[in-house]
């Protein structure tokens, strides 16, 4: 007796489950979870099944029937870490960076981020939304089922705010999820200049509980996702005290903290991180030794970024070996925005990380599905094909996962599958 | 009084023309030659015309009229270097490479070229056109319309003479023209394992007869497309003597000469290139300065392929700032294969060279798009949009031509037009 199910996907050259019962570490990492010639079956928008095509042929009718021969499924991408809601670009100060202008030298110089604050505080809230919608899909088409989109470009509340309410419309509107992450701490706006502390003292007084509030009548709260508090603790920007100053105001209202930590200059983000019980500590490029294996044995997620190291065309990037070495459970996101990493595509960045990280394939796979899941506290509902879990998934063409990661430039991402649906080109 | 031509194109955000009367050089590098508000009349195949929105208008009307308001109009893009007929991947050895193999101890274990020389002379020539064509498009996709394919891994007369004859099919069933070039000298095969001067011999006296006969017999010599013949001078590979002994060979019956030089070893590669006066020379990675100023003063376009020293995770790339100083008229291209170069997209490898060797991405253009049409002596016919040049050209989703290098691993390419033809995805 077969049972009827909404879809069912079979002869998939391989199936790729990143399956794994938490955040993937050392050798695990390693493994991909592979079923030749295997099988999905999807119903109510999660995963029935995954097996062996024969076991699941016998068991299983669809409603719709996929043969995907020569083909390979795996779990949706999850992009963990982008801000996504921004107007305008930066095409000129890529062309500065091009000459030698440093991203320190930038900054201060009123250019940065505080450039596109100045284009994103003047964009109406529909223009954010239908600017980011855009990416959304071309992120959709190169496989990313999951995004991250941290706010950061109001840098007063309305701003702020403005930017959430994107975000939440983005969430409605997006063929992806959206996790949404207040980052009100991204840099000091031209109001604070020279008065960090008193900035802080607005995003803890004003901006932190205005963000709990909104979070409170959010769609987000109703559906189960988390909403984030982040800062970028870095030298010239928020120091240690300051960063533990806003992550602690955040959990003081019920918003688990994120943190920029070592992109440039060690201040010690990683061990304020692990801490306060960090859902993920990113960039993560000038770390030292002591607090990676601090990291490794907490439950935070170690997120790298190598698109930036490669858009500002630098020779350094994060460790990411000697991370996996010291057990750490790494991701891998995009860090999409406009100065230092306008890149939507997963793909690319596992192939930077291959390249000039030394993962491998398999590490780099896992980093973008279950343990990026991770990174946003939902592990345990996608990331990976396991029974239960949503249906959010891939039909790649290529015989292997490997050639993800091999071959450049190129998108074989062929069909889409989000919550048992297929999304349309 | 209006004139009607077959296609009118009004309201690029920019023109971007590329438009020189010789390769581009120096400064003449630095300008992509915009027209703001721009249009492009086509006619049999041909641009019309050039020029201002409200001139064009004026003087034509377009059986078909196509407003691209907030777009980029530009050149086609060529691919001057590939590699793209073969069977098979090197996916196991991109494995290989991360755990950090060198690309000779690779070939000097047989793997590398000898490997996909193996199952491209098992491969029938249909199985060889099929992967072809589907290369091909992905390309078409990405903007390139015209493509460079070199033979190489047949390495005897059949397996050569098997891969031209694909070549020679895929020019009449691919989106793109297609210019053939005869690589026998690409390694040597095992059959004259330690004797390279015998398998020299063989290329010189049994292949380019061969070749030349074919080529007096195949589609290209109709066509006006040149037939071009290259050689690997490398270190463990091809010495320049045995490099010259081909290239002279080749001129004896007509093929101009191409050459791999210095993409690892300097051995005097260039130099030769401009005595033979080669079109182009190609890798060019270790060059020393002399050869750099001899290159300049010659005809020889200098070919970088970054897409090379990338996948190899190389932080070597060629000085390419140094062969604009020197004077050199500059090209890039793919050197698509699947051992060091898996990468179709000219706009990554413009990304990567913007990044890692400091072009501007107005040199970057003009590398992809006219300098390369003249690496395949085809500058008087395409690579720029000038009156009576093919209408080989390109609407691009965005506002500014220096967002091609800019935004990485989206595919911005809107549509392409192929000699008047537009082509459908």
């Amino acid at each position: 007796m077969t049972e009827t199910v909404d879809l069912l996907l079979v002869n998939a050259t391989q199936v790729v489950t990143c399956a794994s019962s938490g955040p993937k570490r050392g050798a695990a990492l390693a493994d991909v979870g592979i079923i030749e010639r295997g099988a999905v079956a999807v119903d109510e928008g999660r995963i029935a099944a995954v097996g062996p095509t024969a076991e699941l042929q016998s068991r299983f009718r669809g409603r719709v029937h996929l043969d995907v021969t020569g083909k390979l499924l795996c779990p949706g991408f999850v992009d963990c870490h982008t801000h996504l809601v921004f107007a305008g670009d930066r095409v000129d100060e890529f062309e500065r960076k091009l000459a030698g202008a440093s991203y320190q030298e930038l900054l201060a110089a009123g250019g940065g981020i505080l450039s596109t604050m100045r284009v994103t505080r003047a964009a109406s809230l529909d223009e954010l939304v239908a600017v980011g919608l855009r990416r959304l899909h071309a992120m959709a088409r190169l496989g990313t089922t999951t995004v991250e989109i941290k706010s950061g470009y109001g840098l007063d509340t309305a701003g702020e705010l403005k930017i959430l309410a994107a975000i939440e419309q983005l969430a409605a509107a997006a063929p992806q999820d959206i996790v949404p992450t207040f980052l009100g701490a991204h840099a000091v706006p031209p109001e604070f200049a020279g008065d960090p502390d008193g900035y802080i003292e607005l995003v803890c007084k004003e901006m932190l509980p205005a963000v709990a509030a909104w979070r409170n009548e959010s769609c987000f709260g109703a559906l189960g996702v988390p909403v984030f508090n982040d800062v970028f603790c870095e030298q010239g920007v928020f120091n240690p005290m300051q960063s533990r100053r806003v992550l602690e105001a955040g959990l003081h209202v019920g918003l688990r903290p994120k943190i920029h930590a070592d992109e440039f200059v060690a201040l010690g983000g990683t061990r304020l991180a692990v801490e306060l019980g960090a859902v993920s500590a990113d960039h993560l490029d000038a770390t030292p030794q002591e607090e990676m294996a601090a990291l490794a044995l907490s439950e935070t997620i170690a997120v790298l970024l190598p698109g930036v190291n490669f858009h500002l065309g630098s020779h350094h990037f994060a460790q990411a070996r000697r991370w996996v070495e010291a057990g750490a459970a790494i991701a891998l996101a995009t860090d999409f925005n406009p100065g230092s990493a306008p890149i939507l595509s997963l793909p690319l960045v596992m192939a930077i990380a291959c390249r000039y990280q030394r993962l491998t394939p398999a590490e780099a796979l896992n980093a973008v599905t279950i343990n990026a899941a991770h990174a946003l506290g939902l592990g345990d509902r996608l990331g990976s094909l396991e029974v239960g879990k949503q249906a959010d998934l891939l039909v790649v063409d290529a015989p292997d996962y490997r050639h993800l990661a091999y071959w450049l430039g190129e998108n074989l991402v062929e069909a889409v599958i989000k919550a048992g649906r297929r999304l349309r080109a």
